[in-house]
């Protein structure tokens, strides 16, 4: 766990609770971390959902590696101790957003089981509001889309600590959901999630 | 300037845009960033606009010191280096917030000119989107209310690098808006506030 350095400092409990924000916005807020290998389809199905949770008039946001590595995280590089702290900050990122009644989706590689474990115990009310999702994809296909050309980079050596290639990914041994993303159509995908998020409460019934 | 890190990283352009989030919230996404001496009475103004918006049915997320102090800049400490990192790290969740469509209130001591600075420019929109608010108070005034005790300790030397005691405070030189804490009832300062936000179409008028 990261070292808590500052002290005099307390959880100032504003006048107006996550609860009552929920209630505005009529859903509660939550965060849905997709995980998978570079290529797997997370982006996609992030962007879908994003898409028709939106048209049904919900607030949702994504956060995702490209964005993030440009802002907050832009002094963080690809060594497995910034790997680490990227994910822990975005976790508190979803998490003030969580807290704000927004619906998260969060798309990255997140390779490492110990980072997503941190992240999964950021977020309180019993891990109900945190959700994994595994998009599972065999390595060669996700090689053979490609679509940023990165493993044909790090197969070539030009990309070092790549992420199934020259750096291990740790499959969720205990995701809220897995999509196989070679075999579902995205519109199924995007079916499975919206019925999840209506039995957890994050979406009305 | 941080330095860039990460490579093969751009902007991902979502199929939902900030002006569509906007337009589903009625609102339009912005940073109110109070700064001022500790005591000066910066959150309380704060949690009396939270209220006041959210009773309008504006979505609204205050970031205070004592919350992100506790997660997202729980490795940071008090150094001139790592207050410089807290407030870049703030104003970059402030940023991702107001894409989010939100009405931020972030209540920062944020002394240093500069550090403001490099917030108010990672806001886009020409600073339209970025309201620095200088709540500013007497010191005499603020350590006479010395609220937390710390001005107190700072005194007798049990804080080092305390604002106003051993660190300078940095006036803002060209806010938005300064509020005479001492002299401003709570209410003015809140329906000040309010018309700012109509004035620049953040709030609808």
């Amino acid at each position: 766990m990261t070292e808590q350095k500052a002290t005099n400092v307390h959880w100032h409990a504003g006048e107006v609770t996550r609860a009552e924000r929920g209630q505005l916005l009529g859903q509660k807020g939550a965060t849905i971390w997709f995980t998978g290998l570079s290529g797997s389809g997370k982006s996609t199905v992030a962007v879908a959902l994003e898409k028709v949770l939106h048209a049904q008039g919900r607030l949702v946001y994504r956060l995702d590696g490209d964005n993030v590595r440009l802002g907050i995280n832009k002094n963080l590089g690809f060594s497995a101790e910034d790997r680490t702290e990227n994910i822990r900050r975005i976790g508190e990122i979803a998490k003030l957003f969580v807290d704000a009644g927004v619906i998260v989706l969060s798309s990255f590689v997140s390779p490492y089981r110990a980072d997503r474990d941190v992240v999964r115990k950021l977020h309180a009310d019993g891990g109900m509001d945190f959700i994994e999702v595994y998009v599972e994809v065999p390595l060669a296909e996700a090689e053979k889309r490609d679509p940023k050309g990165l493993y044909k980079k790090a197969r070539a050596g030009e990309i070092k600590n790549f992420t199934g290639i020259s750096d291990p990914y740790e499959a969720p041994e205990a995701p809220e959901l897995v999509l196989h993303s070679a075999e579902m159509s995205l519109e199924l995908e995007v079916e499975t999630l919206l019925t999840m998020l209506k039995n957890r409460g994050i979406l009305p019934a």
